[in-house]
């Protein structure tokens, strides 16, 4: 196949990835496993996955997980709707189970299904925001040098200790690096260092690199890294790996218009508004049915929220036909979907409680769409009112709408908000 | 004085604290100086400065900012009230702006109207979660050894390459450490080695305790750290910070109630289900006036989060009456305090509608006090119900409650949220 290997005309060789994925956690502070952690209901390691699999010419994936969590890894695999990857077992040390991987791989492995690659990935199951171009520059590398390995620089001084716990001597930052994760093989080469190397390095070896100098004599190259690469570690990494994930899924805002209706002139005023209000935030457009019946056309784009401008006569069904729509496109197997159901009143004609007792549906439907990972909210905003009063309202229903998107907590659902 | 030094009877050493602020921040990848950066609406560095100011024994503290900076700097060490703060002006380097902290420390420059200290701690504007007891070690450490400083075990391994970009050898793991701060020094060993030193390493050099190792000859003492010594140096690290800081402010939540009301009962029936749904989180009860008139004796916690429960005769003035105290006890200037109104409501008597129109003044009194750094929401829960709906329904009041407490979003206040 010719593929995406920066060169035209290059040939790319046949790729597969191992994930050492048995590690316990002790560092998290916590009882789950580290790439087991949720963020956002979903497991990192999942994550972790979808990068993987996002990346066409990555023929196989091995997770190689304890007999433990064997269950565990076959439901997110299922869940998840993971394709490509296969489950080995994994040993009591990293380089157990990566040896244990590259086995499943190999093809004098009997009653082994995969077929052994030319270059091998191996990639850790707690970075979950590895991007394509590094994975093929590792990969290419590989191919070319017989090892390869994404490095960073040193963000603190490394320094050696003396046997009485003092300084010995501080390292040059300029020509030290952190070894990171991807790193990549050829098949061979890896397969080779680890039938060939000692107990002692398999229990307390660290570095795959170091293994392919030492007994392949192989020199990897290496390649530069994004900040991205960072080891989910500590507690608060998964924090910063949440947060990173919830600004992702929040970059764009489809917003679904009725059409049939009067408030489609304040529904663009809407629009215009969240555009200028928030920053970075892609406004897309859905257009809705005409009184229900086309709404089975509208596409939806791969987009985590939505914003449905009703009319005053916009009802029940009509919105239910909508989050049908939501729920067969699968978006919100992976993250959850934000819908906010924004509804323009004339506060003086009908009271806003009255109204919001007409609205009280919501809570109840909000329980049900939370099931499939759908967090639904009503917001009211009047209408009409003079056009600076309007504009106020306007921003202020926008700073909610952020708020819902930004922080996605369902402990909100159901809620009727007021602009 | 005999001070927390540990060692009972132990003279402590007159300690001052210099913190280099000049960085620009360029790997951040934002414009702000990563120290400016804000966390819940308030920079970075106060919340270092704060960690510093908790520790009784550091007398003063030098901060080293550009010049371009220094009124940004001043504003901040007025509005969030730090104390034992001095400004010197940074260097284009970061030792050079140590090295400015320092004089300003010495008793030699004219008109200098700080005191010369035994030891000095160098501690970085970017780590703000730094703890008494490791402040206290690097000190004692300090007085003891000449030098002493903070480490971590390494996170990557660390490999040195080859001029071609390749391998040349990875680092024993075991033997080497992240260097850290806080450091602490004899004041006149890490001058001496200052004053001492070449142009190149105030241009080029990191590394205080490879200064003092060069110049004055002293081998620092090293200290293992905590991972909350980590740097805030990418963006995800804000991130993560402010995910620690939220959560640490969200541990105790202070129950107000209305004593002469008949909805006390239930006030504390939502006590007990807080207890059982918020793990980890602390409540504690604090008793509201009878009739508004004994308001201003509240003790109110150091606590950011409170949970007013109000009966159905709970009135304006009394509310406005609690939030004075509030505001007067200064909590609101270092974080946001989340307070919600909790109004117990028959929605069979009184339609949910009315009662909410009737609380709308909630919208622009928490535009008020938002003012003041007070994020106010309304709570509205339906009493009596059957035993087990009022369950489910202080539940999903818990559920509000916690949200509201977890995000801090201002983009919520003002808001009627119905459990
Ligand atoms: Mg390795
Ligand atoms: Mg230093």
């Amino acid at each position: 196949a010719l593929a995406a290997s920066g060169e035209p005309g290059r040939r790319m060789p046949t790729v597969a990835a191992v994930l050492p994925a048995g590690g316990c956690g002790e560092r998290m502070g916590v009882g789950t496993p580290k790439q087991f952690c949720p963020i956002l209901e979903r497991p990192l390691i999942s994550y972790t996955l979808q990068a993987l699999e996002r990346v066409c010419w990555i023929k196989d994936i091995v997770v190689a997980v304890t007999a433990e969590n064997m269950g565990v890894m076959e439901r997110i695999v299922q869940k998840y709707q993971h394709t490509r990857v296969s489950l080995a077992e994994a040993g009591v040390t990293r380089h157990r189970s990566i040896f244990n991987g590259l086995k499943a791989l190999a093809e004098d492995e009997p009653g082994c299904k995969l077929s052994k690659p030319q270059v091998v990935i191996i990639h850790d199951a707690v970075r979950p925001f590895v991007e394509e171009d590094i994975l093929l520059q590792v990969a290419l590398a590989a191919e070319e040098h017989g090892a390869a390995g994404a490095i960073r620089p040193l963000v603190s001084t490394v320094i050696s200790a003396s046997a009485d716990g003092c300084l010995d001597h501080s390292l040059e930052r300029a020509t030290h690096r952190a070894s990171e994760m991807p790193q990549a093989f050829l098949f061979d080469v890896i397969y080779e260092a680890y039938q060939q190397c000692s107990d002692y390095d398999l229990e307390f070896g660290t570095e795959c690199l170091q293994l392919a100098l030492k007994y392949s004599d192989t020199k990897a190259k290496l390649v530069e890294g994004s900040p991205d690469l960072w080891k989910v570690t500590y507690k608060r990494d998964l924090s910063a790996a949440e947060s990173i994930i919830k600004e992702r899924i929040s970059q764009e805002i489809c917003m679904v218009m009725d059409t049939k209706e009067d408030t489609e002139r304040v529904g663009y005023l809407l629009e215009e508004v969240l555009k200028k209000e928030l920053n970075n935030v892609k406004i897309v457009s859905g257009v809705r049915s005409h009184g229900g019946r086309d709404i089975q056309q509208i596409t939806l784009p791969q987009c985590y929220n939505f914003v449905c401008v009703n009319g005053a006569a916009s009802d029940f069904p009509e919105t239910q036909q909508l989050l049908s729509v939501l729920e067969q496109s699968s978006l919100s197997i992976l993250y959850p979907v934000v819908v906010v159901l924004v509804y323009f009143l004339d506060f003086k004609s009908v009271p806003l409680g009255q109204k919001m007792e007409s609205l009280m549906w919501i809570r109840e439907f909000a329980k049900e769409v939370k099931k499939r990972n759908i967090l639904l909210c009503g917001l009211l905003i009047c209408y009409p009112q003079d056009e600076q009063t309007l504009q106020e309202s306007l921003k202020q229903g926008a700073a909610i709408i952020a708020a819902l998107i930004k922080d996605r907590n369902p402990g909100l659902i159901g809620q009727l908000l007021v602009a």
